[in-house]
């Protein structure tokens, strides 16, 4: 509904007042003609107002909230429960047709424009931040592991002979379970232990690639953000290999859009070698509830693959959470963000540091990685191994749940895979890791330094016990 | 929060009122203390407010929303958009646990609860309407589709050595595709054309059992519902097969669960023969936006090789759909729901029929079809071919969605395979199909003879043009 | 925002889907050009959806919406609380101009706009279900009692020497107190006792008339509805009077516009002779919450009067919650809750008096009171009388908070004047009042009569006792 | 509905991470308890979540949220519209009971507690913020025009032979109609032109008093809240008056409780003399929507009066504003923006005068009031007096909705009393003034300076013009 030709009787309201308030829709109809016309993620956020009036007016292009509708033999898009149809705006169509996540549905102009329109801010901001050479995106409402998955999947399609990933190895689960659950067969490059931190081993990879032989191998797969001292792979050598090979490049880029540094060295990596893609999770990186990934890469045409693997219609919501959180923070939002995690991770790094120094501990020189930190607990642990432990309820109790703490030699088997705990550093071996230091949190930005010092406070106490 | 231990003084209320305030409050906090306790669908419906309610409550348990949080180093469960964290209640974290959708988490016991809560109602809801043996049930975030993929892809992993999917015929996408997204072969049996319908041809599949072999064959795979004149799979005998020979079974039951005939079907076949896993799609069967799928077994067991497939933390905005809607719906709503699509449907073959015979057209006989119809456009048709294609604009135009018109003869490519558009029936050959007869609608009920009405009148108006 | 020149890209969506979304959208836009300019209550209510774009669209052509707004010294509609701007959908200037209640703002278009569209959908409505003649109306802002006091206010600017109110008793407090809060004199008429019920003293009126003198007189006042055995006041002999000796006429018609044989007899009486004013509640009449009362007139010219009296700006929330509920029910909607209302009081009245007549008690004889209904409750009190006010609570505790319970013989003091409880009914003293009987339950019609008969089962159960 | 005494079963969840989940709760349930115990307002606001959560569980205390309740026969707080019923929680019955607002309502606990802590809350802010002899205070959901009058009208009930208001002028509409509304007579008392600004003449005062009689006069009336170069009224000296005569003293406090300097007078006057009400504004004071006022006394008993003046039971939906409002600011929240508002004053006056300096204008010196500044047109007006009331409307246009601009000596007649607009100050004639220069902004509070620089900018580009 708009205003345009209702002639609004002097009865209801002098057109003089009239004609200020419709006025003052000019430019909030500019900024919408324009974010649909260009698709570029606005400057400054929008207020919460204007994302509304824009994810209503989408809908209403659903057929099924069509005034004529009549819903016979119709099996879609029917919500039971008021409550639920509200708090998804009433979109029920999901997005994508049987079987590709990125075509149109005849029955749901709006969720298609939905799920366009998000693809086409993400992609506007990756560039945005660094990544001018990505040539595309788009938001997979299934969490990293499954979208790494299907990204596998999709590259299987083309090497149907590879059934190797080379891996270097990050312990964490469910990247490794994304090459498993896609039925390939994972071969683990252990980390090389250099100085205080664990680099990639890029030898071992190319040797891997040389005994295995190419055809076998489906991708090189490693990972930017990971908690320290694990440091950031070296994927710039890593797409060399790639490139000379020709073998598929994949990056676990899972909480990297974040920071400057891992940006940085995507966009590098891919101009001396091959990433083909690269998926961050959306929770981590654009601050919504947990449930979606977006895969990018240099190369548009690769995507299609991996939309096309999906075997389904998908849920929108995610796209819509996305959206809106894009259109609230606009592009100045997003960069405050990015810039006060990169001051936060400075300044913690540095009163972590000279905490441990007071305390006869060592916060890792783990240089390449600009998220996470480590700090040796070996004065706490001293001759009660058990104690450790007790620092992370401590730190949880307090309501700190963000850092891990490690207990050293500690074995795991996933899907049939050891990992074994073989990283030691005498004579700190106990390390409490601090992964994306900044708390990044939006609604209480000028709190980050605060909560910060908080932490120091909740440490001293663990140490003083 | 709650009045209990609170000294609420006169000044503020007389005690007599309040107490008569505080004593209404014991039927919801009954109604509550049973639904955590017994974990079973209430009888009737819930209340938008006490669904709230309880929905807060849940969500008020994850560390995220303490009182206390600090928030340092925390990636998750960050919010940058209001909007977004009300239309989640401030759910943020996500069910499962990486690399398990069944696991609880530990910074979240609220999302667990949610999570398993849900499933345990939908488990109570799919026995109560007709399946008691079902033994475990839970919710994917994904696709029907997908989901199927995931089924096979934990199949996978317990039968390594096999590749082959036999697969009874259905011309749908997704259904397809799960098999090639998983890596793995489809042998298609095609269905054999029986009087004016398509049934499962089981001889087919016998012999394609002895001719590839046991051990090559991952599982046999049918579906339960479909558009007419295809039939419902002879799930019972297919059963039969994979019990003898000891080769998993997986239903595709995309929109079955609201048709008592198809429940009844799948609860006698695993009787007699063998059901691995039944899958079905949350939106078409529980009325919620699209987005995610009930796998569903009859042995525990194969339940947790699944959930532990997928290879991270999935949204829990399904779940929460689902909780929702079923608390709203209550167990007796649903069953009305059923009922009333049955009836309408029998309302519709009926009335179709003698529209049919007026016109010299047929209503298919797919007996073992009891969700959808076909309707034979051959006089329509005449010469002019091409104008039936302009039924399915007229009837979308009139705002009847849910009915397809088939122009036959049309072969189709799914990666790599081509299905023939076969199906003759001489002399009446195009059809169009209503599939979900009923156009279920919560917020009609009484609206659906009307609507019913409505499409015979479209009809007429297209067969007069 | 509309998509109005807005050139959709189609990477965004295919034109073909978009058109026919854009097309869904004329029908509702049709609505919404026709609601502005005719002013009329569109004959079918409006979806939630459909009423909540509006009701946006209004308030952002208030200043405090503007886009560019500064807030520099402002004063006004800055909300601290999102939650309440939110409740309010950002409006905040409330209705009318310093001291009228009916003048446009000139910084809110939009709040003006509500106000009187809302004035001219109440008008449309009143015309509709039984007065014609009405000239206008308008809402204000606050309870029934205060309104009328309003108004009298505003007949003293008219009449600065009289100071005395005739007024036809009725046992509710506001109306009373709405003439000592004016500063008049209040002459109370006590009603006849006529057979079993009470019955207006038009000789006593024209009395005291005479004896006090036209000029003294400020107005005659009566009311409509009220508890049975109370009847309806004669309005029509009344209005005879005030017309004959030019005495304005105020109607306290409470809860009366919900039945028609009110609304009918409000409009007769206007033809054979004078009223000023009649004065309903809202939240009886149109089922909002408590808070307003609407001023009708069949002469448009007094009303300005009382606009103009209200000394300052007032809250625009109750034109809010009227324009929404009179746009969800349309005109349908308020004629169907009037029929089943009219319905239900006969279906209770006959059982009631079926129920009286097996318990030896007898339903009071008011025949012209058609919205409440009196059963003694004589043999239930028997020799013990206190036993009867045990029933008002038995009733409350099992859900039936309608009903009322008189002692006989009580009696009132209310700013200075007593009220004597001398109305008896021998040998049945006792009564019980159930006022508007129906229960207009627009969330529930159908259960409607299934709560009649519980109520007759509560009675039942209160009998056995 | 709460964990107390249910025993959630470990399937759902394991019970040490429910554990930690029950823990968090208590800090919340602490701050609820102490909120109805002692009815303070909170140091720190609340967040959203917590405030709703309240609402909703006073809500429930009302019987239409029973959840047994069966409706027969009401007439209350039926709610047709959901909308509706969702944006006032479900809150319906109103506030106070006919007759009284301050009294409790026997159906509904819920609106009486939240009508009644409402007003605890703002009792106790008022006297956190400079006003400990305050006895009393409450909500009356109309203008503050319109309480006023309700003031007067309790007066009269104690002085009934009394008919005059002596009135300070003030150029306010709503203030003066508050008189003519309760059918009183004002005796217009002009200030005193002395050096740039206008003073109260304490001695017309004292020989309107002497001359017309004590007994026939109601009350004293003055402002404190007021555009410049008028000052705030000498209201010690006024109380004093009235504590020598035993006149009632009336304060129209509308826009007061926001600065230091007024409130610090208000509890200083009452020490030297006689305050019996002082009336403020809440949406000005409190920010919330238009449409409440604050009646406060220091003496309990007067105040019953007043609310036992109001005939009927009002809208609850102000009272329900303020609640929230409160709880999201806390004590701090609102201290920060009287704080901001203080500081953005002498900002704005500072720079205003060397604006005014360049500009060879003269910022008036009307030091008793803290609350607005005028500036003089002079050179600006030149010759073309016309042109000035364009900087109104180039003001407006530019977002600056808060500044006036009055053009010299316009008459007004209201209600039949003529206002003369004699004040001159040769020769800078005509001037803008700017109330409440703060823009009290919570959503923005650091955006104030900006703001003040932009009028800034607008006022030299109207100069250069």
């Amino acid at each position: 509904m708009n205003f345009n030709n209702v002639n609004i009787p002097e009865k209801l309201v002098p057109d003089n007042y009239l004609q200020l308030g419709l006025a003052a829709q000019r430019s909030k109809q500019r900024s919408f003609k324009e974010l649909l016309e260009k698709r570029k993620l606005p400057e400054n956020g929008w207020s919460d107002e204007r994302i509304e009036e824009l994810v209503h007016m989408l809908a209403s292009l659903d057929s099924n909230n069509y005034p004529h509708k009549v819903g016979l033999g119709e099996r879609e898009a029917r919500t039971a429960c008021k409550l639920v149809a509200r708090r998804h705006y009433n979109f029920g169509h999901g997005i994508g047709r049987s079987g590709d996540l990125l075509e149109a549905q005849p029955k749901a102009a709006g969720s298609t424009l939905l799920a366009r329109l998000t693809n086409a801010l993400i992609l506007d901001l990756i560039r945005g931040i660094g990544l001018p050479s990505c040539a595309g995106c788009f938001l997979v409402p299934m969490c990293t592991g499954m979208t790494l998955t299907l990204c596998l999947q999709s590259l299987r399609k083309r090497r149907p002979g590879a059934k190797y990933v080379l891996w270097s190895r990050i312990d964490q689960k469910s990247c490794f379970k994304a090459i498993t659950a896609a039925g390939l067969e994972p071969v683990v490059i252990p980390c090389l232990i250099q100085g205080e931190s664990l680099n990639t081993n890029v030898d071992l990879f190319r040797e891997k690639i040389k005994s295995l032989g190419v055809d076998s191998i489906l991708c090189l797969y490693t990972t930017t953000s990971c908690f320290a001292p694990r440091n950031s792979d070296d994927i710039a050598e890593v797409s060399k290999l790639s490139k000379q090979w020709q073998i598929p490049h994949l990056v676990n880029n899972a909480y990297g859009l974040q920071a400057k540094e891992i940006v940085h060295q995507l966009e590098s990596a891919n101009r001396v070698g091959r990433i083909d893609f690269f998926v961050q999770s959306s929770d981590k990186n654009l601050l919504v509830p947990v449930g979606s990934a977006i895969v990018a890469s240099f190369n548009e045409s690769v995507l299609h693959d991996v939309a096309s693997t999906y075997a389904g219609r998908a849920s929108g919501s995610q796209s819509l959470d996305v959206l809106m959180t894009l259109l609230s923070l606009g592009r100045n939002g997003f960069q405050l963000l990015m810039d006060q995690r990169g001051e936060n991770f400075i300044y913690l790094r540095e009163n972590l540091r000279k905490f441990a120094e007071l305390r006869g501990e060592i916060v890792l020189d783990s240089r390449c990685n600009s998220i996470s930190l480590a700090i040796t607990l070996a004065t706490m642990a001293g001759d009660q191994m058990k104690s450790i432990t007790q620092l992370g309820s401590m730190l949880h109790m307090r309501g700190v749940s963000g850092a891990r703490v490690i207990v050293p030699g500690q074995n795991k088997t996933i899907d049939g895979h050891e990992f074994i705990g073989k990283f030691r550093l005498p004579p700190q071996q106990p390390a409490s890791s601090v992964p994306d230091c900044s708390g990044r949190n939006r609604n209480n930005p000028r709190g980050d330094r605060q909560i910060l010092r908080y932490f120091q406070q909740v440490l001293e106490a663990a140490f003083s016990n």
